[in-house]
């Protein structure tokens, strides 16, 4: 914690927190788990949506309403999340909202590791974080190579699985680049990352690093639903062929799974590992939600393609329990309920520094 | 509520009603819920089921056994409802057991709105509520036209997903019909529908709209598993083109899903404009569960191609309450126990008549 | 039970049974629903996973750590096994880990049918069974036989669903089996099965036969997530075709289904028919938890291809109770925990005998 936090902190009224967030993602998971808690709860709301968002106001104490999420660094805004002692808590859309920028100078107390947030915002960072923790990851290759096999082509300005897409040679890299830059979906290719497409399917596993209890806990998986991807098995196949229609990946919703009992050893081992590379390389290391997205292969290998510091949406499936987290907790306990217990805790033995940055 | 309706239930014993359907569909999670409320139960149920269903007797207080679900409008089995003061809670086969005329004369107190089920039997006529409550809807074209696009074919006599079919010009149309009714599938192009085909992916978004609280909740969402297009992706694609097998879709169960945060202002906003529209075509307008039945596109864009105005499927999912449900409801809260819900919060107000018709 | 487990039994001291399992599968699970009903629990743990399982040490009173799953059978973990009064719970990896020789002779009370693994260790032992039992199974045809349609070929000594492929004449299958020879997949071709290939959907149903309430209950269903079938969907057709890639079926995890309400009769008939060919033909017939797992076709038809007798993965899914044990009992229950409930049930009565063999 930034001694600029912690003197923000310390003139929080400790006996008064509010947990507060962005309303979208996992907003209602996390407000829904801080009421849980006895917390009070606090939502940064774009007047378009607070209609939707005040039919859940007995789990929302204040509204703060912006036009814009960017607002959310403005002077009003921060005054406004400091009188009602707000621990921020980062979900998967914040970055995208607020920009790298706002993010990581946000002067409120954020539950989670701010320092990971640019490593976030860049794959490439986020591939080496990966790779030097001893997780397997795929093969990245550069623009200009000729891949060995097949590949996944993604573009960091691309939104929700949208400009991600499947090649098998230079050709066909460079002639889907210029597509997307023609169709707009795309403004630039700066950053793009060409990865090994590996065969198999893909799993998202949601981590929860606590560092009061000094233990890493299993929280959940999920498959993701996406558009049209998950729908293109509709059309017959030879209509696929005729008309050309390709897949693509935008995230609309998520599945629930569980794993072969056997897969949990290393999907635990490579948690630990996340937790570990972190707290060396950026101390003092992850805290609260993460999740690694992996491909698990016809051998049962896992290789994590892709992690995410923060809460994901797939936890939202899981907002009465998960199957993992009944093997910790005799009580329903959501990722965002966890997130507030963890606050309770760290708030009961006097280390609230240890959760905040 | 209509004057026999009102008639008939001024002549119930209030303190003991019974929450009575048809032993299919739902029906479990129905008394379920309806028992958890401390209601008495009935269940209608053909006598060849009725050994199975004997094996909830806990959940079931009363058995009326018939030889066809058409008799339920028999002079008998109406006794034997109004005997056991039986509010009759229609689920999503209903209609198709009993036939629309059954349905809509039944004269028992229905949990529901009666006068939508004539809009139900008639895939025009729900299309043409959903478009004027300003959702948006597939395009629909006439049985002689050219389509612009891919189309899929809807016949209303088909069960369960088949006879359904995909196609991409007039002349498919024609075959694909008449293939049908050579397979003796339908009997019957009388009301065929032909619709643009979304491509994306479906999603069935749950609703209850509470009259007593005045209240619209979104209660769960749900994929179908259907036979065999689920299936088909187990064959290799060559052999698929080899055996030119293409995908029915005949509904076998149900998949959870939990959609995107930001696109739930969506869904509640389409469930909100439902409701309007109900309470302006056919005052007083809906009652308690539906289900709005869309494709979300691979730019998030939701479209709706299909309602149910009554409890669906999906909703067996959650019997022990939906990810959404617990954000209205601190216990476990399954539709068909809201459904007693809100029977039990009418009779405390002495709003009955707001919930049946 | 044998004269010798009733041996067994009655030097054990009943006020402190511990439930045991191989620390894999479900064992999570099993240990979690016994301490529910307040049993001590003892894993056997090859001592590299140890590390994984300490972190649920709350669930486990007791480790016996082996090098290899083998040891089971060994003097000193039947020892340890007896001095903590061990009821055995053998889950689906069971077989595969310790070999059918020490599975069926294990020395150790088992909650479960021990003259059962035989047949669960021979495919073609196992369709008899169901065949016999009058539930419909699909076609066997024999390996010089030209099947009449789609078959899928079976290996015993595949693992995870590797070895298994689909063909569509006798060529394709002498050429599948080479292929899994010479990639050394398999060792030998004894005992292939060759099977009519339902085309339809998968379905896994899971049961549980209660000896002590004579009642067989439905706790469950799931789809299987397999790799890498359900994750080639991501690529294109046209490149599928192009790369000459077909699905293999490992299966990695569980998704959650519900059925069709009017599905349940049959899925409750089919179990209840094999409860009651056990009963004949391997008395005293199953004890606890199987599944039947099975393809529904596109006419809601539901044939059954392979059974286990013992607890599956699936279950996995639902350790905090699924849609259907809600409908059994008012309070999460998991099979794990059924299990355990069973036995506290038989003690209760003093029956144990009935539900250990």
């Amino acid at each position: 914690m930034s001694s600029y936090v912690r003197d923000i902190l310390s003139r929080y009224d400790l006996d008064n927190l509010s947990i507060a967030t962005l309303a979208s993602h996992s907003s209602l998971q996390i407000v829904h788990g801080a009421k849980k808690e006895g917390f009070r709860t606090l939502l940064v709301v774009t007047d378009d949506r607070l209609w939707f968002y005040r039919q859940f106001r007995h789990l929302v104490d204040d509204f703060v309403v912006v036009k814009r999420w960017s607002e959310l660094c403005s002077e009003d805004v921060i005054e406004a999340l400091r009188k009602r002692n707000s621990i921020f808590v980062p979900h998967g859309s914040f970055i995208e909202y607020v920009g790298i920028e706002c993010a990581t100078r946000l002067p409120i107390p954020i539950f989670g590791l701010r320092s990971l947030f640019p490593v976030e915002a860049d794959q490439h960072a986020k591939m080496r974080l990966l790779g030097s923790a001893g997780i397997p990851i795929p093969r990245v290759y550069s623009v200009d190579e000729e891949p060995g096999g097949l590949v996944i082509v993604k573009l960091p300005g691309a939104k929700g699985g949208r400009g991600y897409f499947i090649a098998s040679s230079k050709g066909e890299i460079v002639q889907g680049l210029r597509k997307l830059l023609d169709e707009g979906v795309v403004r630039s290719v700066d950053g793009v990352m060409v990865q090994e497409y590996l065969v198999g399917v893909t799993a998202y596993f949601h981590y929860f690093y606590s560092p009061v209890l000094d233990r890493l806990e299993i929280t959940g998986a999920d498959i993701r639903y996406e558009s049209d991807v998950d729908g293109l098995r509709r059309i017959p196949v030879k209509k696929l062929l005729e008309l050309g229609l390709e897949p693509t990946f935008t995230v609309v919703g998520n599945i629930p799974v569980v794993l072969r009992e056997s897969i949990m050893p290393v999907v635990m081992d490579y948690g630990a590992r996340f937790v570990e590379a972190t707290k060396t390389q950026l101390p003092p290391g992850v805290i609260g939600p993460f999740c690694l997205e992996a491909v698990i292969g016809r051998d049962t290998g896992v290789r994590v393609f892709e992690f995410s510091g923060r809460i994901v949406a797939g936890t939202n499936l899981y907002i009465d329990g998960s199957p993992y987290t009944y093997l910790y907790w005799d009580e329903p306990m959501s990722v965002g309920r966890r997130i507030s217990r963890e606050v309770k805790l760290a708030l009961e033995r006097g280390v609230l520094e240890k959760v905040v940055t």
